[in-house]
């Protein structure tokens, strides 16, 4: 059987039909995880669909921990021995590289990707990593910029970052990566606000030395610095 | 024609026979680019290869910014008006997130991807970032951990993440995520030194939360916290 958020099974719909399929609500990932579980342990073939990569903010996790709060004994396939469940995680793209693509290459120098949504981490932890993230001049990816219900945290994160960076640092935005309805903006630190964001937005601050070329966001890994032609010497 | 690393070029073999084929070796990575870049702009269609997501330390960024340092006038495809170059960037499966799914669910909170090659980047730069990682309370993930001229990083980077995080944390080694000779191992940030790693070798430090259970490395994301059913309350 085949269990997701709707929104997610829509995209595999294709190769859906004939199969058994439980489409589950946002914000239920638990009853999801739960309910396959349960069926696996009852000797069913179970497929939990995530949408970018499950194992990042995704259900990988949500499986892995019922589990072992369960203490269900879990193992590859093919591990011989005794074993509640044989479990394989299968790794995607995630969303903060597929909305690098769409952007150039703003993730080509050390990044990190920190979540905005504070229903199940404390604000503070959030904006210590957000602070944490600007000292040490990482590229910054933020998934879940803003919910139908979380309006603040965006522009609490720019003031975060506005103590650190300069407001012209490069700022790229991807809406719907891959998917219908695509949008790619390129703005700074300083205006970001100004574009809406969402749910299925990354946003994706620059590092000091991250540049717009064109349509592209770009952060150099260093080789020009070091081996440049004559002809590419800026 | 299709031009990468030889290494990359073998994965994907069956797919090569009729085409031309440019075969680089590593560190080569600009001589790449600039064969790329010369034979697109002479009509060629061309592809480059890379390992992972080519937007995370790989072929992305060369060209981009060879591209801007040349000041080429680059678009993506079917865009109109008058370009040198038509780009697209495919994103991948990145190896932070393959080695992720070998372990589990490592990255099921904010993390960060840093790279512990000083080829091209001071070694301040990278100290500076792994000190910010562990004061942000980041999952890390350790990039070019070792190679066969660099030998000393890694012990650096324990050191620095020892004087703020407990030995204890876990950590995941995955050398050769999905290839042949693929090898998972769990671990200690004390006892970290002991496994040997290399260039094809991704190391993933635990937050403060993450745990070992069974054969997976899992970082909580907080469901269990909030929404625990008795039975799952540990």
């Amino acid at each position: 059987m085949v269990i997701g958020y709707q929104t997610y099974l829509d995209h595999i719909a294709p190769w859906l039909p004939g199969r058994e399929v439980v489409a589950g609500a946002m914000k239920q990932e638990l009853a999801r995880g739960r309910l396959a579980l349960e069926r696996a342990m009852a000797g069913a073939r179970v497929a939990v669909v995530s949408g970018g990569d499950a194992g990042v903010y995704g259900m990988a996790g949500v499986i892995l921990e019922l589990a072992a709060a369960r203490g269900l004994k879990v193992a590859p396939p093919g591990e011989s021995g005794p074993v509640d469940l044989h479990l394989e995680v299968i790794p995607g793209v995630p969303a903060v590289t597929a909305a690098g693509a769409l952007l150039g290459a703003p993730l080509m120098h050390d990044f990190c990707a920190i979540s905005l949504s504070d229903l199940l981490t404390p604000w503070e932890i959030i904006a210590q990593r957000v602070r944490a993230a600007a000292a040490g001049d990482f590229v910054i990816a933020l998934y879940n910029p803003m919910s139908k219900k979380r309006h603040w945290q965006l522009a609490a994160v720019q003031e975060l970052l506005l103590a650190a960076k300069a407001p012209q640092t490069p700022v790229g935005i991807v809406r719907r990566a891959m998917r219908a309805g695509e949008e790619v903006i390129l703005t700074t630190l300083g205006e970001m606000l100004s574009h809406p964001v969402d749910m299925q937005t990354i946003v994706i601050v620059g590092n000091s030395r991250s540049f717009v070329y064109g349509r592209y966001l770009i952060t150099p890994r260093g080789y020009l610095d070091k081996y440049a032609l004559p002809e590419e010497a800026r």
